[in-house]
């Protein structure tokens, strides 16, 4: 059975990666691409590398009949995501890849995001997307919110450890490096070639960065108490990957144990020989996630690294891998595709 | 039917390129993995992008039982290729991606790559590997000879052409560009990312590239007469992608619909409209060929662009189409993924 | 004694390029940054790197005294340059680093520009720039024209072959290879670190680019009979540099020979030992060209390669070259800095 | 007056960046470079970037005639340093850039660098070169030896805080991000342009990078306590450029107006306001360091960030600014010139 699927902003990155994924998926069938300032043009056009797909040219949203889509990914701006969201139709199955739905609390959103939820309905009835932890719930899952892409990472490398109860909560220091395609497709000038490339720099210093309300409802849920961390992140002249150092309170060997066993049976997630440092490299283009374990040379002190590519698992790989849960198909299909070294 | 595949030399690029793409093929499966100087070594550690793969280790060629495999592929230096070709099993199917079986003269042979051939019976039966041009007689081929992926690029920018009769034969200019993992895994400094970023020059300045000698052999061969080209290729700092710039007499339209005629039922073989430019960041990681045309400003000449990228159609995808036919698959199984972009 | 600088446009790459290069000249001191948008900006915000040096903030044009200015760079975008330089004070000593006075044809600057020019005084005043074959006409000149970077390129690695009369004017390709510096700070998708890094195209094929003006003007004058050449520009994941590789007939080793005399006694010209290749690395962040020439296999057949630096050589230092022959400095003044490598 | 220099170790990246700083130097004269394997060769051919200099061809080290120089830098490996400035004249001035004499405690040297010292005399004559903390001893030394880049960077991100008083000595970590010219001219696979852009990785993680011998040292000693910090360094694929984001305990306000207070006086050092966070890209080629500060969301945490380069501040910049002070120069001279961006 082939599903037929709609993606809402097409024309952004994580648009056109959620293509290139599905070309790999033998279940699924793309009938409908929405881009609005670019609506009428053909894929191929707007990105060249997809030209040898047979695809629908981009269209407006009200121009789509969402009576024949069996699923909808949504890889719109927030803000816009939840106006769009909230008016479609009510039984369409939803992957969204915005913010506008990972955080519980209309508070939180508010806080961190700067403007009023419109769409509490939908953010009530969201589950957060990140499929390690959530699996059953987003099996059943009507409208999934996939994660931010820093959040995810950092997640990958701090659940277990807060959930096995490993590590000190009340000092954990993330220290994050992201690829340039984290910060999408905008025009502005420090994401230029010339003045990004040969250079790098940390952004949203002192813990401004937006993904800190995922993080902090996730691990205080977790923990059954609050927990904030501390996080800074970097930009990387590099198009894709995510790689977090984390900076922990624990015994190192407790908590390689503790990953080994908590994703144990993750097909996606490979924790690396105690000792060894995970990197970008390795994950390009898949849907991993690599896992390293070091202790430090002082006392009671360990550091976690987790890599990622920020389009894939980071954002539209992990959103298929929810459709596949929510379609009833193998959480791995279209997936399995090795990293692209060199 | 699952094919068992062997592949010789598997800790360079095109090894490891090999490795991913059969990854993805439903019908392949590795069964043993060479790699002399690395032997013993588990494959995710020589290339830990591969760790989640089920793999053998490396091992000494004179460890595999070739009675088992059913295609080999072989991606060792040339000059070590022929040697180990000449003693594998007569009736093994082999892809070599070496340099060592791409020329039939014996003497081109030895002018180009400055050594006497060892291996004459197998390069006289060697079918040269450029697919879309010696599709039959590779479906029946037991030995085919992967084509230099500067030489895939440039036949592609001008095969029809010169079949066609649409070009001046004495007056082609190939001004080609190359990403560094052309140069394969090779410690030399300029190869350093210090060294190489952020900077470009020619190299094989004055028609002393290698490759060469498969553009005079394959162009003669095709016009009827002796056809040599003017050939420089550019070490550009990227890591994966060719792309040349052809410089021809001849009518610029005719040109266009020459190639939209030969490549109609092409799968891999993108024809852009007349006038727009290829570019390699539309293939990466792909098996697609890009080629665009253009009439210049001067009367009667022309601009041909063929871009493709060097480890993938350039090298192991074009290996692994190949393999489909000699093993009766359909040619473009485990190939059709789409690009990586960004 | 210290001379009193301009410089109009200071917010773009190659003001910035001007303030660095006259920070190490030893009389010179920056009395005016314009810079309308920003205008009341620190440049310390603008341009960080500049954040050491004592600049003035910058301001509008209309706020310059230009009574106590003795020499002005004009860095603005052409049409505007032209604009503001036909108000600017008769004596006031210009450099200009826009388009709009390299060619003293108004119509062959409508024809490649689209505009009519507004400054037709100016313009027929205007001695072209560059500064090895204009040396005298420079010196004596109120209002000198920056070349464009890509026709400096191609001029170093001709002018003295057109001149010598040792190749043949009637068949000369030129393929550039441009770092995208020289697409200035604007936002377009293309020149986003994501999407141009990692990849390569050529651009403006079909001999459609504008410095075609320049040297159609140059070398038609130079051979006193009209000279066309075919000129592909390629745009590279780099941040500086130029490199061209010219495909002439003629002999190679009367053409290196042409080259050696005619660049013996220029402080900024290296001519290479004969076959070997120039490389943009080597002249990064420098006012250096290098200049190489190979025998192509093919008999009367040469590779012609030139490489300089499109921010320094190509635009900024020689506007500070020439600044400094008006100026009645020593030419090499604030300008001998090594390449910075790597 | 013109001082006389020697480099030894020329043919490596730190020797080469105080070639092209010497070049700008008004009172210094190169007069031997010594290089034991490329001997006898010519500069412009190891690095051609300096073709346009005129400087003497490597020799060998015993080939030098050391009463006519006046300073010699020594860019040798460690423990070939060691080795060879034992054995030079008494009397001569040296700046060593190598880790032999950063280390004043030979059992410390030996646990870090696994090898015992042999140069015992000099080592404890040796003066640590980090110029803005030892300025007088420096003018007064014979020897002096240069710290590591990363050390050297870490140190401008916490000397004044520790000395100040103003953060808890016991809660340091510092993660570091450096470019691959950090790594030198060394043959390794992982320092390939193919294996290195486009991605990121950690490494010595655990508390094993050889610098923080360095830290250990000095911070220690500015403490009058013993002080470790959490360390762990990341390749970035840039070629110069090393980032430290530190995170401390302390009041960010204080910890700021501290800073202002150290370098209040210091040419190179450049404090950037509140809140601000400095790149790499803006000290790029330069003797700069930029030092930014936040306070964290969290109560009672702040975040230091400090940029330099690595080959000029943080290694050869550092060694010329050492120069000056013991041969009498201003500090200074021949180290102004502006960071080259893009």
């Amino acid at each position: 059975m082939t599903h037929k699927i709609a993606i809402l902003g097409a024309s952004g990155y994580t648009g056109a990666e959620l293509i290139r994924l599905i070309a790999g998926h033998p279940n699924m069938e793309i009938t409908a691409l929405s881009g609005e300032r670019k609506a009428g043009m053909a894929m191929g056009d707007v990105f060249p590398h997809l030209r040898h797909m047979d695809l629908p040219n981009l269209c407006r949203i009200d121009e789509i009949d969402f009576s024949t889509v069996d699923l909808c990914f949504c890889a719109l701006p927030h803000k816009t995501s939840q106006e769009v969201i909230r008016d479609l139709p009510k039984g369409l199955k939803i992957v969204d890849l915005s913010a506008d739905f990972r955080l519980r609390d209309p508070e939180e959103y508010a806080k961190w995001y700067g403007n009023t939820h419109v769409a509490l309905e939908q953010q009530h009835e969201a589950v957060y997307g990140l499929t390690e932890f959530y699996r059953e719930d987003i099996r059943n899952a009507r409208l999934v919110a996939g994660t931010g892409c820093n959040a995810a990472t950092g997640q990958f490398a701090l659940r277990p450890l807060i959930a096995a109860g490993v590590i000190d909560l009340d000092d954990i220091v993330l220290d994050l490096k992201c690829a340039v395609s984290g910060a999408g497709r905008s025009l502005k000038e420090n994401l230029l070639h010339a003045e990004l490339s040969e250079g790098y720099n940390a952004y949203a210093i002192g813990g401004t960065h937006r993904h800190l309300g995922e993080f902090d409802q996730e691990f205080s849920a977790l923990a059954g108490r609050p927990v904030q961390v501390q996080f800074t992140p970097h930009l990387i002249p590099a198009n894709r990957g995510i790689l977090v150092t984390v900076y922990v309170r624990g015994a190192a060997k407790a908590i390689h144990e503790t990953f080994l066993a908590a994703y144990a049976n993750e097909p996606f997630v490979q924790v690396l020989p105690f000792g060894e440092a995970p990197s970008t490299h390795h994950v390009r283009g898949s849907n991993f996630v690599h896992v390293g374990v070091a202790a430090d040379r002082l006392e009671g002190r360990a550091v976690v690294i987790a890599a990622l590519d920020n389009l894939t698992k980071g954002s539209s790989g992990q959103a298929l891998q929810n459709a596949n849960l929510m379609l009833g198909e193998d959480e791995v299909t279209g997936l399995m595709m090795a990293p692209l070294f060199p």
